[in-house]
């Protein structure tokens, strides 16, 4: 078993880093958006922490930190471990970072009893995994993977226009390259503990799930052109108001969920807003994301073309009006390896620690990684009706610990495999 | 009849005045907030104009400006004559400076013929009739009519949190006041030149509208509190989603103006913002003003009651939202004086301009000058459907010198009983 209170303390630490005074909640909340002054800090402290662990870091031209622990086979691929620090701007402290800091408790745990694996293990940080910043989620491990190219990341641009490889520079993260590049070489397997981040394990009575997989994810902008126009003498019927228009697509949304008709497909409005913005002007201009899941690939495209023949219908409602998409992201349902589901199965079971096995609502690097090589994770319970994008987000530390004696278990029989 | 030469390029030199490129349209807007640096260029241009005509200028607490032109009864009460400068933020050049402008071209033209009047005329510009600064519009006539207090004025804050009276002082438009403070000495009569911004004019085929009345206005501002969730793995029924709450405030509006069972019952939704605004979180707040018109009392204060209900179920829908609303601006209908109306159509038909009789949808300062003494307004055509707050609002040269051409002769008129 690791230490649990060390890797607690080290949960507490990082969540410092980016710390915000939560007005709604009276919380302390982690506002640790990618690649700004607080996320580099945040890499700063974590890699701090890799190399008093004795790991070798790398960093690719990404973002992404490698910390390697060699095996006694040189020629074994690694496994790997990880997950993120960069969080969403109303934050907790486990999203990603339990993945992390996990990975080093491992490590540190392995140093001090001196044991030595066969194949190396490796702890990850990808970059940019919430996607709330450049707009595209896993995008660090995407381009890991190979789903994504380096040079469609580094274009990509937050809402101040600031690009991804701009960034990368500015806070002194293009690192000069992995061996091949940002394309990770496949590892042996790849395994992430990470917070559920929902209601299932609570509500199962269990602290720890293994993950079938991940739900699909479908993000989309939509821009609404209308008109500016006078609020007190417009005529309703000569009206193209573009923020009517989004509030349509937002209850239509929820009518889709609602019906029942699309599998278990949830939807959100995340982003709005209106332009100009003021009391007396019906809104010429109007932007809003949606963010679609749905377990069942058939089903979120039908989901999807549900959304298309709304909008399309919306554009020919109010003369005037026009509309147009842009794709930020689209993910297909992921399965995870069953072996490695077994082995964290097993691991759990040596632990003494019950167990259920659930599917994904959140996007995870896993999902990326599973391109290269047996994949799977294990989900901690969390309080709250597992609460997560919210500095209510919390997960006993008993649970963590529980969550990452699970992981070094894990991690151990993969590295001699 | 007046220099509509002269007039015209007075409007279009203080459209320069806080001047910008509009994206959308490709045209030239106006940006000129109440009381922000470029509000205070053209207020200065205008009192240069002022004295450049021989009027006396003097500038109360509220910045309402007012330059006088004696007459020979030294005991008579003025006519009084002008609008407002400040604009919303995507404006053209018309709105408000046609009656301001056009009340310094009556001067001009006076001058020139060396026309006395018995009752002194002036000229008065009115601060933050939009109202989209500070939140509640025709502040400055308001004040000035004693409907509002001025400690209630200068207390009111814009989105940054900055006073008005601190806006005031920061200008310099912290005049030492009226004679009897802001409160103005009831004028014999007031009468206000003013595109009519919307397509009544048009489409009767007239320039000159005689205006009856202004119909009655309701802002308020609606806050909602949910709570921020993971759009990936919240299930539906745990979230209190605020930002869908406000869309369905916008949808339901719409729908209450398409029943048709509030009369002519006019709705918008200006200002919509979500909190943390991020594509993957469900809004943990959301705020949104919503403008009702209605030339019915009665049927207005059942749009707003219907609304109060549609609020109050709402908040019950789902757990953990709440709403509070705050009163913004709210006033009646008006109606104007027979007399100042019988008195314009006379003048428009020695013109030999066609006239009907109108409702204005927007509300003006003649509304709460109304108060005080006689009043009633001269509206002009604008093209485009009288499309307003609009860099494409337009109303040609010969409108424009038309519409001043009515004012003129009826201010001469009212200016010598
Ligand atoms: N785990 C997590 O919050 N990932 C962010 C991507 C998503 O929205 O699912
Ligand atoms: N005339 C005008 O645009 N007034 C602003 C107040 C309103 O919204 O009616």
């Amino acid at each position: 078993t690791v230490n649990g209170e060390r890797l607690w303390q080290s949960l507490m630490d990082l969540a410092e880093i980016g710390a915000y005074d939560d007005e709604r909640t009276g919380l302390r909340g982690v506002n640790r958006l990618a690649l700004t002054d607080a996320d580099a800090a945040g890499r700063r402290q974590v890699i701090a922490w890799m190399e008093e662990a004795g790991l070798a870091v790398r960093i690719d031209r990404m973002g992404n930190i490698y910390g390697r622990r060699e095996g006694t086979d040189p020629t074994a691929a690694p496994v790997l471990t990880g997950s993120h620090i960069d969080s969403v701007a109303t934050a907790g402290a486990f999203d990603g970072c339990l993945g992390v800091l996990g990975g080093i408790e491992v490590i540190r745990t392995l140093n001090e009893r001196g044991i030595r694996t066969r194949r190396p293990v490796e702890v990850g940080i990808f970059t940019e995994e919430e996607g709330v910043r450049f707009g595209t989620d896993m995008l660090g491990s995407a381009v890991a993977a190979g789903r994504l190219t380096v040079e469609y990341a580094h274009a990509l641009t937050d809402r101040d226009g600031r690009t991804l490889g701009g960034e990368l520079a500015r806070t002194g993260f293009d690192g000069p390259g992995c061996p091949t590049d940002v394309c990770l070489a496949p590892p042996y397997a790849y395994v992430e503990c990470h917070i559920e981040q929902g209601p299932v394990l609570a509500e199962n009575g269990v602290e720890i799930g293994v993950v079938t997989g991940v739900q699909g994810i479908s993000w989309q902008e939509i821009t609404i052109h209308g008109r500016a126009a006078h609020a007190g003498t417009t005529p309703t019927h000569l009206r193209a108001d573009a923020g009517l228009a989004a509030a349509q697509i937002a209850v239509h949304l929820r009518a889709l969920v609602d019906s029942g008709e699309y599998g278990e497909l949830r939807a959100t409005v995340g982003h709005l807003v209106v332009h100009p913005d003021l009391t007396n002007i019906v809104p010429a201009r109007a932007e809003l994301t949606v963010d679609l899941r749905n377990p069942d690939d058939t089903q979120m495209a039908r989901a999807e073309k549900a959304l298309a023949t709304f909008l399309h219908d919306l554009e020919g409602s109010q003369p005037g009006l026009s509309l147009t998409t842009r794709r930020m992201a689209r993910t297909a349902y992921v399965p995870f390896d069953e072996g490695v589901r077994k082995t964290i199965a097993q691991a759990a079971d040596d632990h003494g620690l019950e167990h259920i096995s659930l599917l994904s609502g959140a996007g995870h690097d896993a999902q990326e990684i599973a391109a290269l090589c047996p994949t799977a994770m294990i989900f901690v319970r969390g309080e709250y009706d597992g609460i997560s994008h919210n500095p209510r987000e919390y997960s006993t530390p008993e649970a963590c610990a529980h969550g990452v004696d699970v992981l070094a278990t894990t991690l151990l029989r993969l590295a001699d495999q």
